[in-house]
């Protein structure tokens, strides 16, 4: 019989404490869903009344299988719990749990709050009493929980007695400053225990501040925590919190982790893992790490000479688990036999059979090299990969050609005296012997000039004669630019995200030292890519 | 009495297996001499005849205080230590240090090599036996120990024992997959030391699969290893190898370590080692992980308002060392969750003074909120911040202003039939009272076009009258694109960083759904900041 080990997310509380992250409520909502789907126990939300974004989350939460959770801080001295506006503020939220941040460290209590201890130990009994009174499930976050038993023992163990006794469900044990070692904080988490707080009681909050926050999470449900706290990505102030993204797989892969203990996680939704922390990245713009745990796309390529060739023999002489398991998968250099058996599989995904040993495949592969050494990047962009494989194998036809266009972005005043921005694109394009000319501007829902992008992708859509029917429905959903190194010049990449009309997406990818070109590379390659799609006659 | 604990780095051959790392030979030298001014004991070069690289280093090896190690395998079956070609070319780079990678799981041995158990052992005592006879210092890499020892205990630390009375001064035990958990590292260690390998003899070599190889370096000399293996930045092959960049500042500033141990890195060395992690960087052309342990660049920013607050009163609230001892820097950022004594602070290092309870400072933080809801954000861009603060404050001249301008792109083919891009911008900027017509092209110095943002920020600094001197030198160094969510629409946020000749930086923002003018702004707030810096007077 397995124990139950809970996991608690707060990517979208500590995590947006990252230095340049500012989730918006869409985000916020995006991200809680993906939790969700991966299987976590508890999405902590944000803090409602402190910022404008959070209180929008909580007022439209989603539906979440996990427990939502609001974070806020415990009642202020000088008033009871019931007239704390910040605490109703965050009991307001509705959340069926209410996490709240509280001292457990004698010199932030007099310094930092300016109040005794006793009256410490005082606002921590009723702002927990006051959460259990209101029917919501309760969780001590106690602050600077390792370095206050350090200072004084007896008095941080006595804040979460408290807290314990006026019914807070879970009690978390902190390391804010991310300064405990593990050894250290599977002492201390012991002598919590020891004290009279039940393991399935305690909770562990590390951060990364010497990289141990995932070894100092470990660490804490060997001496007998039960939930664990931290974020996808690892995201966070500072150093960032413990990342969930390689906690979860050692929890259901390795030993003593795997035979012991039970999570919300299935084995079949750890799969989606590497896809949830891509997800992420995409909406903060971040390139993922390469290296990452588990899920970089380096994880598992394998370059020293002896490794690759072992691996071909048997993937376990250099890998330490199956990288299906988290959706990732194995990188064996381009060059062997491995490299070409894997673009045969993504070929045979895209409808391309091609025979082994095709001398086409070494030529796609050679140019997908190059590509990606000028910037490209097919990881995503799958759409682009298809029609440059089809390039070599002679099957992309050529449904029309733009021969020339012309973007024009003008800022002045406009007759009431305010500047404002007006775009235009003009766009020549032949399709079989004719030539259209058609022009775009680019106003937006609300007036405003989206511009040249969206000039120019409008003008392109606007008249592709026999083709107009095919392309009416297609939709650009998302565009994302990234600089980046195409050999010694920094070049622009666009990746564009189009969708039909019944919500199908593919995604396509141009790079250029001008932004525009970039975009126009991708733009046509969407199209391209939807004309062959819906068999598009030449 | 402290213990002497000995650090050896193999950035320039496990740190090598990274993938897309490819040193040169005179990036090679470089980093030797990074490393040997930190302090490290060992600098593991590379594997002599395996690679022309290598062999040109060692040719010509730096002049190091750390012992130069030269890295190969023991010898093969079938002909003796001083026949083995490949072992001979490890020897004649005539390192005073060599370290051989030899099998000691079972598993490898059969499978891998296809050799007997007992030849394995006979291998590895004969070539141990060969490094101290022609007075080497030898080292053991015992390949996939942790793993071989899960699977035969009995074979493992048979092997590790042979190479030891052989003579090797240091039994490397290796976790080659990274699958090994802290936990488990510390007990196998603590049982090879039983066994009879003095722990001063005892090394550890980690990777990073599962995010645990810092801590699993620690747990092996808490159960009594004396040497650490590991790379600067962590580069190495996958999830890369121990970083020591996070291992060094630990032993030194934290307990037990600190008090137990000394290395070779003196605290005064320490404070370089930011520095050492930027120059790997720099030769790698790769971005510095921001959220890096110790040397990130937000190691020690605080965004959380409560924080700021409290490391305002006293750094040690938040900060589990002083970011000084790394070489790095406190960092606190603007945000829509900062406080007004943060923001004071803020505004005292921009050297704008501002007296607590000025009621400027609420409009501050409201436009600042304003703003971030709109899709700015200011944790970076500085420069945008200190602007509108001056503008809250009255102190913001008007050195200029832009009356319009036009930006084209334009596509079509040139007289050699090939598809090329041509971006003009002109600008109308009105300075004192003297109006200005500027116009430019944006062709890079390889003669492509570099597309709209540079051809406008061209025009933009080409003539500014009076304020030209002053802008001379500022240079465009990097731009950031990000599609944001403000309010219902997609805008898109740009962040440029700028620099002056003597390579001082500063960063601003602009956002607007029009891509351009969001880079207009950004670019007319980087004009304006350096104006300022460098008082001009309107």
């Amino acid at each position: 019989m397995k124990e139950r080990l809970s996991l608690f997310d707060t990517t979208l509380r500590d995590g947006q404490q990252t230095q340049g992250v500012q989730f918006s409520t869409a985000e916020k909502h995006q991200i809680a869903m993906v939790l969700d789907e991966l299987g976590v126990d508890y999405i902590e939300g944000g803090w409602p009344g402190a910022n404008p974004t959070d209180s929008e989350f909580f007022a439209d939460a989603p539906n979440t299988r996990a427990t939502m959770t609001a974070f806020g801080m415990t009642k202020r001295s000088g008033r009871s719990a019931e007239n704390d506006d910040v605490l109703a503020g965050v009991m307001n939220a509705g959340t069926p749990a209410v996490c709240l941040v509280g001292k457990a460290h004698p010199f932030h209590v007099t310094t930092a709050l300016g109040i005794s201890l006793e009256e410490n130990l005082d606002n921590l009994e009723a702002s927990f009493a006051h959460i259990v009174k209101n029917g919501r499930e309760a969780l001590f976050d106690a602050e600077h929980f390792f370095d206050g038993y350090k200072s004084d023992p007896d008095y941080a163990v006595k804040c979460v007695h408290r807290a314990y006794t006026a019914g807070a469900r879970w009690i978390v044990l902190c390391d804010t400053n991310g300064g405990t070692l593990p050894q250290e904080i599977g002492e201390i988490v012991k002598a919590v225990i020891a004290s009279g707080i039940p393991g399935d009681h305690v909770a562990i909050h590390t951060h990364n501040d010497t990289e141990n926050a995932v070894a100092g999470s470990l660490a804490a449900v060997l001496a007998g925590a039960r939930q664990i706290q931290g974020t996808l990505n690892g995201l966070g102030e500072r150093c960032g919190n413990a990342n969930l993204t390689s906690i979860i797989p050692t929890l259901l892969l390795k030993e003593p982790f795997a035979s012991q203990f039970e999570t919300g996680v299935t084995k079949d939704a750890l799969k989606g893992m590497r896809r949830a922390s891509r997800l992420l990245d995409d909406i903060l713009n971040r390139v993922p790490a390469k290296q990452a745990p588990y899920i970089g796309s380096s994880a598992f390529a394998h370059k020293a000479g002896l490794h690759a060739s072992a691996i071909l023999k048997d993937p376990t002489t250099y890998e330490h688990i199956d990288p299906k398991a988290v959706g990732n998968s194995r990188i064996v250099p381009m060059s062997n036999q491995a490299g070409q058996s894997n673009l045969r599989e993504r070929l045979a995904q895209a409808g391309l059979s091609v025979e082994k040993g095709d001398p086409a495949l070494a030529r796609i592969l050679e140019r997908i090299k190059e590509r990606e050494a000028q910037g490209y990047s097919y990881d995503t962009a799958q759409a682009s990969f298809e029609l440059l494989a089809r390039e070599e194998l002679d099957e992309l036809p050529a449904f029309f050609e733009v021969k020339r266009y012309r973007v024009t972005v003008e800022r002045r005043k406009n007759k009431y005296n305010k500047m404002v921005s007006v775009t235009e694109a003009v766009v020549a394009v032949k399709v079989g012997g004719e030539r259209m000319l058609t022009v775009s501007d680019s106003v937006g829902p609300d007036g405003s000039d989206q511009g040249p992008v969206n000039a120019l992708a409008r003008a392109l859509v606007k008249d592709l004669g026999p083709y107009q029917d095919i392309i009416d429905d297609m939709q650009l959903v998302d565009f994302k630019v990234r600089i980046t190194n195409g050999g010694t010049e920094a070049v622009t990449r666009v990746i564009i995200d189009s969708e039909d009309k019944d919500g199908n997406g593919w995604s396509t990818v141009g790079v250029s030292a001008n932004i525009l070109d970039a975009s126009f590379e991708a733009l046509v390659d969407a199209i391209n890519w939807k004309l062959i799609r819906d068999g598009a006659k030449v």
